[in-house]
């Protein structure tokens, strides 16, 4: 490594002084303006490497002492991590929420660190305030389409607030149930609020066992990091069973009265638009009655599916929405917006009023500043990237990449279906399908006993966990997989391939080969070589 | 605005083709890459806008129906958004803590969205999670000086994490505080644990009336918000007067006793490492010591003042900070890494487990999944700007811009107290200090009685209100304000002028003349005329 120069100087020049256009980083940015898939085609390396082996380099915890040359670091990064990331552009690149993105997000990005606003106040971010108060606005009404009116009144009030811009899905869903907590609990009497005096006085003030929050177990798994941060304890987190992957409103409407029954008080009720691992959307309108009927808040988690919304063909999917009194939605996912876009949105604008908090420096009451009720503090512009994708995708724009995503997901569901070696284990609602290799000798799987089914499901779930592996390492195509619990089987849980149909590149010929492929590894494998021999006599 | 084609080809170009070289937007890049100040200079409008007006540009809650060009949406962002930012990398913005940013943060901002990794697991991340914990590492080394076995034992284990990076300092002081809230109240005998069954059951199961946190006044409001949102309650947390502005450990130590003699338990005592109102560092060796005497958790909130450990001339100033069993390290503070870069750094590698989760899809147990012991769930890879910025600048790069920082404040400090016409409120300990304009004919205000201090002090608090907003608008250059309590005026709070000396570009003259620009508004404001010619006969 080229070591530089320790002085006040050369350090100003690093801050002063733009890359020479010949510099590694020049290069490395140029190419990226110019083809960033071939970029990353020709700088990530796609032959299995160990994790333990790329650990390696990235195993001294001691700080260098001189400063490194630009260029000379800019290598390293080439060579160490960049050639060992995952290739997230690729359209065969199908197993989770992350995919290609717009090229104007490459520009703006450094436009972003050029202006290095911070949001958490006004005096750091000026027109950044306004715009991300838009932004929040635009999809308030996506949701619950309100009036001119509405937003001329609340968009820019320092009273009030339609939403909480932040990092993920995960801050979005706990910023929701910490809203919902602080209102449910509020100030009465002497009582000076859940926020001042504590979970324990204010179960005592309101007469209260525990608080609770339904969901089905589909539910995303920050749900039970909000109840666990909260302080309302993972156990009072219901999640029903849902071997249908929606959550049902009798199911949640009786688990509810139980819980009440016993001088408990349900918090919130969280529908989920797109659950992570199926992409099943709940029963939203008659969840909301079910929420209006035990008296709680009703949250809706559309961290993924949410965007369907701009779709005029399938937004009838999330109907009932429009009466949650908050929202998750992340932007990073659908709405093809760079990784850290996530939002709370919140119906009535007075109810993020319950987190409200000041500072003498900053946040001072009556200002604008948007930190004053979020849970982050300091913050970056990142929605000017969400304001740029409504701007440059527009509604119809959007349409047309949601239905394309669905309708492809339809389409490898026909394409497994099709095909003797595999089997669809959920179909597609949203963009995202399970699926895994399933013999033909033992297509009649389901029909036999369940002491049969489970031996044979184990020795299947290792073929997935096999091949899904060996696929990631080979390294041309990526597919996630999980473990759900499936009515075709008793309600016992198996391990699935899973797919998120996001890149709008992704052709049909991707998932043909990605098909083909897992088949070659299955046949390699010595319990697809066996269940095929041997299953035949078992089930006759 | 030039409305594109509703297609899916026109779609296909936004995601394949790149911008063309005459494109607006790829012009905004180029002037970038060429220099980010003139940039800046050229296209942030100086004078006057209101707030008002800007907000005119930002009142439309529709998402526009169909797409836009990205050349036509780049000319908004210019004119509407760009020209009413901050322009946080000129050397006499010296209000906050955001400042210029070495330039190689904007390519690299381009390859950070290029590779768009997700760092919750290693799925959508590979190298990059090897490199997030070899950074938090760094930093865990910086902090405690552990042995190079230590770090070859845990820098890689799935079993534990020597930290979490987080968007920043808030998220890391919550996350902090939850680790230590669910490590003292675990599982124990038929107990499972704080996380599982909620903090009343915590609390009767340990025979505990509360939970508490001790800091001082000084301490950030984020410790407000953590204490709210954990279930413990503001009024738990005892923020003790400190009108030296640190923390008494003797006092601590009262209060703590006190506290705990009441039936609670204290959680946490909070040192701070750089206030961020006036840079002072609590005397965090005592504190450490009191905490070990109170048998709780010790956090030090060095989110500020943390880089100060780069510096060999200045490091003492941090002694104690070993001894604590948490550190928030903000990396876009005094690091400058673009905004989104904080950390909380644990000593001992098996405390974050006390939060740790998993799912069926990912974070599954025995994984290297960064993402089990977070609060946040998906995070992109900023990691990856401060690894940079440790290899680039390397420890005695950053000891240079630290010593440089802290000497500018001294300098500084000097000049004010030279000037007849204003007043060194706060000396600086770090790079931080206040102060106000006080005419001459007031040197002697400290002196006299409280009724009357009192009656002078609210004139100078409005007059210093008025000058901090006319400079802002004005916009030359940005101090900022605060209220805080000092000893000199029987610890009566007086507004006062707030400055933050880190952009290394900041020089004398810069200072000089933002003295003067105050002075002049000042001299045009009738508080100052009438202090002035009053005071004389007042204090006689």
């Amino acid at each position: 490594m080229a070591k530089a120069e320790v002085s006040l100087e050369h350090l100003f020049r690093v801050f002063t002084k733009p890359e020479n256009d010949d510099s590694t980083l020049a290069k490395i940015e140029k190419h990226l303006s110019d083809n960033v898939s071939d970029f990353l085609s020709q700088h990530v390396v796609t032959k299995k490497t160990s994790l333990e082996e790329i650990e390696k380099d990235f195993s001294d915890a001691s700080i260098p002492s001189a400063p490194e040359f630009v260029s000379s670091h800019a290598e390293t990064l080439l060579n160490k991590l960049v050639a060992h990331s995952v290739n997230t552009y690729s359209p065969t690149f199908i197993g989770h929420m992350t995919s290609a993105l717009p090229y104007f997000h490459l520009p703006l990005s450094k436009l972003l660190v050029g202006l290095n606003q911070n949001l958490v106040k006004i005096e750091t971010s000026k027109a950044f305030t306004p715009l991300e108060r838009q932004t929040l606005g635009m999809m308030h009404k996506l949701i619950y389409g309100g009036e001119a009116s509405f937003y001329a009144k609340y968009l820019h009030s320092a009273r009030h607030s339609l939403g909480a811009f932040c990092s993920g899905g995960t801050i979005a869903n706990i910023t929701a149930l910490w809203v919902a907590r602080n209102k449910l609990m509020g100030p009465e009497g002497n009582f000076r609020g859940i926020n001042v005096e504590g979970l324990v006085s204010a179960y005592k003030h309101y007469g209260v066992e525990s608080l609770g929050v339904i969901a089905s177990k589909r539910g995303h798994y920050s749900l039970g990091k909000a109840v666990d941060v909260l302080g309302i304890g993972r156990k009072n987190l219901l999640s029903l069973p849902s071997p249908s992957h929606i959550l049902d409103p009798k199911e949640a409407l009786e688990a509810g009265k139980a819980y009440q029954s016993q001088g408990n008080k349900l918090l919130a009720i969280v529908g989920i638009a797109g659950t992570t691992e199926t992409g099943h959307v709940d029963p939203l309108s008659e969840l909301a009655d079910v929420a209006q009927e035990l008296g709680c808040w009703f949250h809706v988690d559309a961290a993924w599916g949410g965007a369907t919304l701009f779709s005029d063909t399938y937004r009838d999917k999330l109907k009932g929405i429009e009466r949650a009194d908050s929202v998750t939605i992340d932007a990073h996912k659908q709405m093809y917006v760079p990784m850290g876009a996530g939002m709370a949105i919140f119906k009535n604008p007075s109810d993020s009023n319950s987190v409200r908090h000041h500072a003498q420096y900053i946040l001072r009451e009556g200002s604008k500043d948007l930190g004053s009720t979020t849970l982050e503090g300091s913050r970056n512009g990142m929605a000017m990237m969400l304001y740029s994708s409504l701007h440059i995708f527009g509604r119809r724009g959007y349409q047309l990449l949601i239905d394309k995503s669905i309708e492809l997901a339809d389409r490898f569901a026909e394409l497994i279906q099709r095909n003797d070696n595999f089997e669809l284990v959920t179909k597609p609602t949203l963009s995202i399908l399970t699926y895994r290799l399933l013999p033909p000798s033992l297509s009649e799987l389901s029909s036999i006993s369940s002491i049969q089914q489970a031996e044979i499901n184990a020795q299947l779930d290792t073929l997935t966990v096999s091949v899904q592996k060996q696929q990631r390492e080979a390294g041309k195509s990526f597919v996630s997989r999980t473990r759900i619990e499936v009515s075709q089987y008793h309600n016992a849980p198996i391990t699935v391939f899973r797919v998120v149909l996001a890149n709008p590149l992704t052709t049909e010929q991707d998932l043909n080969s990605i098909l083909e492929e897992q088949l070659d590894f299955a046949k390699q494998h010595k319990i697809w070589q066996n269940l095929n021999l041997v299953c035949d006599s078992k089930i006759a």
